[in-house]
Order: C-alpha cells, then structure tokens, then sequence
C-alpha cells in the first residue's frame, strides 16, 4: 500500500493517500512477525527463517462475478477476499507470512457516509478482523479509481525446504479425506439469492454474519491450523483446497498427481442443508481435500474441523473417467461441474 | 496462474483453462531461477538464498486509468504493466524474483481474431519479453472474466539481509542524482493522444516500440541494473523509482527520511522534448531518484544510463517548503503535482 499514484497530503476530501494512511495506521497495530518493512517504501521487506520455502499465491475477486455490491456486506467481501488467499496457503500447509491487497474502487466508495464508515472503511473491518484472526499482517498492496470494485489478495507464506503439501502427491492406494462439511457455500448463496430476490435492499440484521445458514457462504474459515498439522506431522501425501468444489478440485489433484479417484456418495460429509449436487458441484467451501497412505492415522477432528474420509485414489488409466462416483446403483463418472470462468453460467452473474 | 474456478479440459472454445495452459507453457521455457514449483497447484513455492530478505510490491493497473485499450496495443500494455512491479523492485535495489500476475479481461479479449492472435494472447507477448530480458519467471497468478481490462502485478525479489535501499535513508548534507532523462513518458503520452485524437483506429506502425518518441511512455525500461549496482556499490543512501512524477515522489522521500531538498533547475537532464512540467510533474519516466553522501564518487553511467546530480538534501525546518526549485529567480517551493488517484484530472481517463 504505497502512495504512489497517490494524492498529496494537503487535500482534505478523503482520497488515495488518506485511504492509505488510514490503512497504514490499522495496519501497523497488528502483529508483524516477519515483517520488516511494511506499508510506506517502493516494497515490502520481510524475512523467513533459515530453511524455509516461500509459498505465494494470488486471487483476483471482481464485482458481479465473485460477490455482488446488493448482496454482499463491505465486511463479507473483505473477509472472503483475504479468505481465498490463505485457503491456498492452508492447502499447501504454509503458515502464513504477510498479505498484500490491490484494491480498485469506484471513488464513492471510500467517501464516508452519515453515520460515518464508507464502504471501504468496513471492507478492511471485514479483512483486517480476518487478517488479526490469522496472525497476518498486511504487507502493502496497491489503490486505484475503478469503474467496478476489484481486489487482488496475495498471500506469501513459509513451509520448511521441500515440506510443502503439493496437489501432485497422491499414489495410487493412497485414502481420500475431507475436512468440515460439503455445500455449505453454495447453500448460503443460494439463500442470499433468495433473500435478495424477496426483499431488496437486505436488511443488515439477514446478513449478519450470525445468521447461520449464510455464515459458509459469507464467512469461510480458511483451514490454516489443519494444513499445518497434516504437514507437522507428514499424514497427507497430497493436498488442494475446495474452492472450485470437489468435482473439479479433484479431478486437478488427480490430473497433477497422473492419478484416477473413486469417492462414496454415503461417505460424503454434506452440509445439513446441502444437496448432493451442492456438495460436489457448489464450489467456495474452502475445506481441504487430502490424500494420506492407508496405514496413517487420522483424528477425528483437526483442531475442532471433522475429518472425513471420503474414498481413495487408483491407478489412472486409459478409457475409464479419472474420477467415478460409488453410490447404489454402482459406479459413475464424476464429471468437474465446480463453478467456472470464462465457460458456464455463473449465479453471482449481475444482469444490467 | 492456477487452474481454479478454470473450465474443464474438454471445452472447445478458449476458456480460462486453455489459455493457463498456454500461459504455463510459454512460462515454463523461461529460466527458473528460484522457482522451485510454478504455475499449476495451489500456491507456487520459491527459495531464496540463504542470508537474504525479500522485497514485495503490487501494482494494479486498469483499464481508462492506467491505459487505454484504444491507444495502447496489448503488447505495451503487458509490457509497461510488468514495468511498473520490476521498477519498484530496481528502487530497493532487489534482484528480481519471479512474478505473478492477476488479469481480469472481458471474455472477447481471449478469442483469437483472424490472424489468430488474440488481445491477450499479444498481452503476453509484450508481458514475457520484458519478463525474459530481466530474467523474471511467471511463477504464477489469476484469471477472470472481467468487465473491465485489470492487471495486478506482484513482483518477488531478493536483497541481502539489511540491505535494501528505501526511501527513509537520506541525511542532510546527501546529494540527489537521477538516472536518465526526465519527461519522456509524458512527452510520448502527449503525443499519443494527439496520434489518437487524428486517426482512428491508430495504426499499428505508429505504436512500433521503435517510434522514438513514443517509446519513453509505451516500453519504459526498468533500471534494475542500476539499482543492484547502487546497492552492491553501497552508494546510494536512499532511492525511490519516478513512478508519480519529480516533484512527488521527491516530496515521499523527504517525508520518509525526515528531510527536506533543493533541486537545481538547470541541472535537470530533461528528455530532449519535454517540458520542465513534464520533467516535474509527467511521471511514468521509472527513473531512479537516489542520494548519496558528498565524497560518493558516482561514474557518469551505470549500465549505460547516464547519471545526473539534481540538487542535494537539507535539514527540515519548520515553515519551509520539505523541496525547493533553485532558477535564476531564487527559490521556490516545488509543490507535489504528479498524476493523482482518487482526485486531479487523469490524461487517460476515457469520457464515456
């Protein structure tokens, strides 16, 4: 969060440099860890431990594609950007080092409205809650004007030397594990949806994030302390976090690990409200997906999240699906139906 | 450059998956560095060497404020994008890591038109060259469907432990150098305006990288070369890129460091047809902007890039402008008048 680009400090409408130095200042409470040098210089500086790997990744969250402005709470969108991000750090077992965010916003949004916070101040109170929660400072990042709302996470984090939990791990004979619950997401946005339809604008009071049956949609819990366990502790030969849903983000494991999979429908732990079409197909669940060798032993629960095993991993091979459904009637191909860009219809999609 | 919320394998038309794996094919020919996994799972995972820190920065671009899709071919685009991320790492005098890079694009800039080139297929183009003359590998980032063009650029890099240039290291006493000329960039965004307001569509031999006049704005080159050369030579006490404009990003140094600065009107090497307004106050140039101390013997070029003493470091005083211009008149306050977000007219916001 530089202030290139920025406005200079005499102005007193609220512009790029005070939108900075505000975000300067909240930041700065938080804790630093290995951070060196945070919002302020050309870069951030940050140092890992001797014999660590970095691990870096980044989400780009666009307006009417990944969140709606009539659906989704400033806190919501802030929590699920900087969620996003450290799911991909829960899925390769990497602590979390620091986070960087590229904001874009329409100019109205960062001007305060009468009781005071404008829409960018409670965006950070939804990320920065998150951020503190996960120990993660915010590094720096960038802001712009822009004609829709855009935010780019990018989470770095540590794993030790060749510890990093890859999606290309699994063998064949290797059992198939879920954390949490399946579908909760796509139930939650689909309630939204109908909220929305019914009563517009929504009432604060349905969007808060209480209200149960929205929370795994509107505030996932990104699965830092299980990545890090299935790593400390070496159990999981491969791993992938479900943001797609688990269609498609298995058959990516299987494809970068050259495996196929079988999955039992009755295994499958759905989300009480959940559809078994939600819980394969829903996508936005960040739980991890994992493999482990036969003879591991997993708990029951990971620091509170229910792990389930859900199937296990086979020799691919040629003219039979990558991954097949075992339900009653027998096996099936498991087609990837995850939510996808550039591609089918997407149900966050604003008409105008 | 991950394959999540991609479209499956199996879809005809060009959809985001088809082009991660053209992107991960074309990156994966670059040199890799310390990239020890690129694009393809959850995060990508880098190794620095032992004894050093790292330097991050981000830079959102967007399309209306940064660029226009009607003056700027693909390949500037891509080109001055990954600039922007390689010219804040030059600044901290940091080896160049790996980058990734997160674009949203409307879906038509995908499809290839006759000649079988699409918008972003020659985004990449210019994006990639840039990236191998410096040694860059795409490690990874994000694509979506957006209705708008943005490009967020994350660039790693590498500096020995302690030894980063910043912004807050300058005394006074210290003298102030530039590398190159100044103006340039704005000189050539002038001139394209004035390309654009004449003929439209701009024809493509106009936007050539090898029009001279253009070329300071369309394909700046990022002085990485001079600022290893600064940081392993311990010269410069200070350093910050020309990204806003003198007159700011010389007033961001100052309110880092706690000083203030007088800059020599006849010393400034100007673009041979800029303005002084546009040596001040244009921006985009992504020259360096160092200090050093008085008995700092500094050569005439650092990789061929001349270098020029602007002025020198004061002590800050209560009641006098933190930079003053020095011309024939005297003095006077050199107030922050580069480009703004959020606030002063944009040359290349787009009426619509």
């Amino acid at each position: 969060m530089r202030s290139k680009r920025g406005k200079s400090n005499q102005q007193d409408s609220r512009g790029e440099l005070s939108l900075i130095d505000q975000i300067r200042h909240r930041a700065a409470k938080a804790s630093k860890g290995a951070l060196r040098l945070g919002i302020g210089d050309d870069c951030a500086l940050l140092r890992l431990k001797p014999g660590e790997d970095l691990a870096v990744t980044t989400d780009l969250s666009i307006a009417g594609r990944h969140f709606r402005l009539d659906w989704h709470t400033p806190e919501a969108i802030g929590h699920r950007t900087l969620a996003r991000g450290l799911s991909d750090l829960a899925a390769m077992g990497a602590r979390p080092v620091a986070a960087f965010l590229s904001l874009g916003l329409p100019r109205e949004l960062t001007v305060s409205a009468r009781r005071g916070r404008s829409w960018s101040d409670r965006f950070f109170d939804g990320f920065l809650a998150l951020a503190n929660a996960c120990r993660t400072p915010l590094a720096g990042g960038d802001l712009s004007e822009s004609p829709v709302v855009v935010a780019d996470i990018v989470l770095i984090g540590a794993v030790p030397h060749g510890r990093a939990l890859l999606r290309s791990g699994a063998l064949p004979g290797d059992l198939l594990y879920v954390t949490g619950t399946l579908g909760g997401a796509a139930t939650g946005l689909l309630k939204l949806g109908e909220l929305a339809a019914a009563k517009s604008p929504l009432p604060p009071s349905i969007l808060n994030k209480n209200t149960a049956s929205l929370a795994p949609h509107l505030y996932p819990q990104p699965r830092i302390p299980q990545g890090l366990w299935l790593r400390r502790k070496s159990v999981a030969t491969a791993a992938i976090d479900l943001s797609d849903g688990l269609s498609t983000d298995l058959a990516h494991l299987c494809a970068e690990s050259g495996v196929a999979a079988e999955v039992k429908v009755d295994a499958l732990p759905l989300h009480s409200a959940a559809t078994l079409d939600q819980a394969l197909n829903g996508g936005e669940d960040y739980e991890l997906l994992f493999t482990a060798t036969p003879s591991a032993r997993l708990p029951q629960k990971i620091s509170g999240v229910p792990i389930t095993r859900i199937g296990r991993i086979l020799t691919a091979r040629r003219g039979r699906p990558p991954v097949v459904l075992l339900n009653a009637t027998g096996p099936q191909p498991l087609e990837p139906r995850g939510w996808q860009h550039f591609s089918c219809a997407n149900p966050l999609e604003q008409s105008s």
